[in-house]
């Protein structure tokens, strides 16, 4: 397939597949400064936590290869700027912090080395985060297919693909491309408005699979539950705090009460790196407000006055009690949620 | 205010205010034949279901004016199928049918007139139907408001003001006029995917009278009720079955189940005429299905391709038990719903 990957480091600069312009053209954004990565994930160019932490962790990498030794001060200051840069791109992904974190920390013990040299460990760093991001990814699909049946209608929320993830699998659509390759299932795919993730990027990706998916307005899932035809609701996370409660997508949330509503498992699939055990609960996790103009329409069309009083938070949270289940790469955490992941707190990284 | 009504009868012909165009474009179609009447209806150039009713009515009585006694048979014959016509465009209102009927019969006793006598009776007929309906507005609105207190931010879905009812007060949204009246009140638009009422003629409404809203996307609903930001929700209705189950604007039915779990009233606003005893159960009304098209995309915008899989119910079914009272022109039903409307079952036209 001659579709490019979300994300991937070449010859010294990102490759990002801009997914603005999915699914009508496939356009590749090459970003050879910081500034430029920073960019694409503001305009969401590249979104999803997963993906997001790649491209912090490459981001670092090509901030480091910037440093101009008479201009910018110290390397050390400088790659914390770099950090902080991509870090305030998106507040409520928890993997972005974590994975420019993760690299920084690399040559934390290397303050000997020249800064080419650091910028060089940091590269590796940030290639084996993508590669172990790949590998999690993966084993999360195989753990979470498990509660799957051949024919199950799933319904799903936002894009959770190897969109989100940049690895090989999804987390969410990752179980359902396991399960897929096991018995047939199908999709239920929610369009989430404002910014339309599932109809433009989830219904492309079930496409190129060959998985057979009905697009509804997220208005709609009620609808299908009352009548019998979803099976269970798989979403990713962007969040999760330390009790289980889960920052997702706008619109989770109301999912979540309509799962529990019609008696349907309620599934988030997520690797441990969105864990945050530093937050310990949901009302501890900032809800980024992003533009009202994307409420007032789509891409160029507005149908509502520039003028119209409008929200627009980009995520909601879910209570832990709705939770039934959390698959990560390690497992699957079942209630008592907060019980259940703390056996993961060991630091994500030293797992690998 | 230089805003045409929704609906009116004018010099022989049936003007419509076209709420495609809204709130762009101030547009008037100029209907002077039956088919364009039908036409409108289908196209949503009007909507809602007792504004359908006053088309229908009026329809009629357009209808009976082209009658030609050489090439249209017996009249009585060709007002049945006048009537046909304009019921057969949207299959889930009640008021359409019950309207065009209700017309039609005010001329059963008078097969001895000529056809254009005739046709005058049917004009006045329905003429009394929409001085009516503005009345049992009136009402409704005045009876509804006692269930808001000053101060109360009211969640809203689809649109149920005068665009919707022909009238000069809407049904849910006229109850929020007459509670804005009595003390400010303030109004959660959800923007109601996929033809977007809410975000196109809600809050062009809410703007004329100086209410003050906040225009979210449907899946948002969930969030604010949360938060605590949400006192109530309030809704119209296209049918309601003799137990009191509710047909309305698809993703209400999801409105109710967050009302319930958040122990909020979920109130329905519609007048009398909206109940079909005929009807005994929601599982009896017919769900119309609408163009995939509109899921797709909206208006010439298209964010996924024409081959994509997509349902596009226009309504769904909210059960009696997640209804806390419905609001008519002649007062407020509470549970056990089925009983209390009971008592209105004399025919809505005899009331008059």
């Amino acid at each position: 397939m001659a579709v490019p990957p979300t994300i991937e480091w070449h010859d010294g600069v990102i490759r990002i597949l801009d997914q603005r312009a999915l699914p009508h053209r496939i356009e590749v954004l090459v970003c050879s400064r910081v500034a430029e990565v920073a960019d694409a994930i503001q305009c969401l160019a590249i979104r999803g936590a997963p993906a997001l932490g790649v491209a912090a962790a490459f981001g670092v990498a090509l901030g480091a290869r910037q440093y101009r030794p008479n201009a910018d001060g110290k390397f050390s200051d400088f790659l914390d700027r770099v950090v902080e840069e991509l870090v305030r791109t998106r507040p409520t992904a928890v993997n972005l912090a974590w994975a420019a974190r993760t690299v920084r920390a690399a040559v934390a013990d290397h303050g000997t080395d020249t800064p080419a040299a650091q910028a060089e460990i940091l590269l590796k760093r940030a290639s084996a985060l993508a590669a172990d991001n790949d590998r999690r990814h993966k084993k999360l699909a195989v753990h979470g297919a498990n509660l799957i049946s051949p024919g199950d209608r799933v319904l799903h929320h936002c894009n959770t693909g190897p969109l989100a993830t940049g690895a090989a699998y999804g987390s969410a659509l990752g179980i359902i491309q396991a399960a897929h390759q096991r018995g047939g299932v199908s999709v239920w795919v929610n369009e989430t408005r404002p910014l339309l993730q599932g109809a433009r990027l989830t219904t492309w990706e079930l496409d190129q699979w060959g998985i057979p998916y009905t697009l509804i307005t997220d208005g709609m899932a009620g609808h299908f539950m009352q009548r019998g035809a979803v099976d269970q609701v798989l979403v990713g996370a962007d969040r999760i705090a330390a009790n289980g409660d889960v920052a997702n997508k706008i619109g989770t949330y109301t999912m979540a009460q309509l799962a529990q509503a019609h008696g349907l498992p309620f599934i988030v699939a997520a690797p441990v790196s969105t864990i945050d055990f530093d937050t310990p609960t949901g009302a501890h996790i900032p809800i980024e407000e992003r533009d009202p103009g994307e409420v007032r329409g789509y891409d160029d069309a507005r149908w509502v006055p520039s003028e119209s009083s409008v929200a627009n938070p980009a995520f909601d949270v879910t209570p832990h009690n709705l939770v039934s289940a959390i698959v990560t790469d390690l497992g699957i955490a079942r209630p008592p949620l907060k019980q259940s992941l703390a056996k993961w707190i060991t630091p994500a990284e030293t797992n690998e």
